[in-house]
């Protein structure tokens, strides 16, 4: 069984077309800069790969995408896409397939979903897992009691969006002291910057913080700080198994993962959440494709 | 089909036998003060029950229990029933019900069970419920996609112990700035009593908030102002439909639930949070017995 996984990000589009055992048959990516039309690149992204792979042998497509959307109502309204609110990309992909599933979650779940699905070491039947993305934002997803858990609204996941810090910064979204403050690159450029650093940009603080620049290690331990609030957090509601973390800020490796495990085990109260375990991506920036395709396939 | 109920308090036992539609046909209660075995307390009070209702009539029995407990292994180690430690307790009931279902879970777990089972005014099929009980600690409970989430080692729902102020006071849970330590009765009496209130109990904290005395007023905001922080942030992370709460310090009504109303209107930052609806225990401390009788009854 081969379906179609389509990952709509605020740069790029990517798709793929992906087996049930999780081997990527075709994939293809359109860069969204200088296009008006992004539904131009969507069919153009989606066309690559039916190029190989023949549409009518796909026999479903997921979607991932960068948020807001509106998994019910099938619509997404990235917020780096203006072109693009209220867009009906279920509708889009269902009349390329038709007849067949098209089903839409956010880009964290998808990643979470693909982490679970194809890049554990092993398989935890029972298992509840938080994939994070920590990126130009922190986003999520959730797989609990073995199935992914979208919520009512398919909203659930939003870990960016808990308190870090009540008496924090205000964030976009309306509240203030989020985890997307103090934890997605942009906002530690900023903190970094309105503290004495000079360089340009979220990849740059981390060769910076590799290098031994002390206030580009301290934005690191900030937002590991923050990042770790969260997942006690999430786990001690939630009963974590493991949490997977990727993403570009992510990518940094050790700047952010080594505080970020210190500050878990330190603060980790009750028993049951000493067994967490937090490990960087498996897949890489293919979890997200990977986990769209979950998406519609049997599981 | 009739099923036991059992609630393990810190001061007190109680069990009923339960209908397959919510109606209680026998119940008991037993204080435990002054007693030194506290599994007579248990037999005396099962035994008050199957005195009404034959143990032969019973086809399986639910436990609700102060923590910490082990639902996998089956046992209980009440905080305050220092006789308890590691307490058979599934396997105590099991002599009595041989054969039958025996299953344990939290008390703030039975409570949400309990209230999403029979409190609620309609069932929502997909509903994702948090059901919180302020009291001496703060405990919780999870139902998500229509059934009762425990988590893998049975630990889901410990909303007391997600962290509302980093910077806040160290929680017997050895983390700091747990909700727990800004909205059990005992916190906000200490808190108060701190800031010049010279009552003794969270009940008369709640007359004197009732009654316009500031500093007592100030107390419940403070408490409304962390379970705002905790509601929000289950709420952000699993797409919540509703909130209900119970509990002694709840007991109190509008001098909590008001501010604490406002506090989740005022700080709902995404748009999808804007639809949670909080409101107070529509069945009290049945709650929990209820809730114990639907881990075994089919549902």
């Amino acid at each position: 069984m081969t379906v179609l996984a389509v990952d709509i990000g605020g740069t790029k589009f990517a798709a793929a077309a992906v087996e049930d055992d999780g081997t990527i048959m075709a994939r293809a990516e359109v860069p969204l800069k200088g296009r008006t039309r992004p539904e131009e690149a969507l069919l153009e992204v989606v066309g690559r790969v039916t190029g190989e792979v023949p549409a009518a042998r796909l026999e479903g497509a997921g979607i991932g995408s960068a948020g807001p959307l509106d998994p019910v109502a099938g619509t997404v309204s990235p917020v780096n896409i203006p072109a693009w609110r209220d867009f009906p990309v279920v509708e889009a992909l269902g009349r390329l397939l038709p007849g067949r599933p098209v089903r839409l979650a956010g880009d964290g779940q998808c990643m979470a979903l693909g982490e679970w699905w194809r890049g554990l070491p092993e398989r935890e039947p029972s298992g509840a897992v938080l994939g994070m993305v920590v990126s130009t934002g922190v986003g999520g997803g959730l797989v609990l009691a073995g199935e992914p858990y979208l919520g009512p609204t398919g909203n659930a996941g939003h870990i960016g969006h808990i308190t870090a810090d009540p008496d924090g910064e205000p964030c976009p979204c309306g509240a203030a002291g989020c985890v997307e403050t103090l934890a997605s690159g942009p906002s530690m450029v900023r903190w970094a910057r309105a503290n004495g650093w000079t360089g340009e940009d979220a990849r740059a603080l981390a060769l910076d913080a590799g290098a031994g620049v002390a206030v580009a290690g301290l934005a690191f331990r900030r937002a590991a700080d923050a990042l770790a609030t969260a997942i006690l957090t999430a786990s001690a509601l939630l009963d974590l198994d493991r949490v997977v973390i990727g993403g570009g800020v992510a990518a940094a490796g050790p700047v952010l993962m080594d505080p970020l495990r210190q500050a878990v085990a330190r603060n980790a109260g009750l028993g049951f959440l000493r067994r967490l375990r937090v490990t960087a991506t498996g897949l890489g920036r293919d979890a997200g494709l990977l986990g769209a395709a979950a998406l519609v396939l049997p599981r």
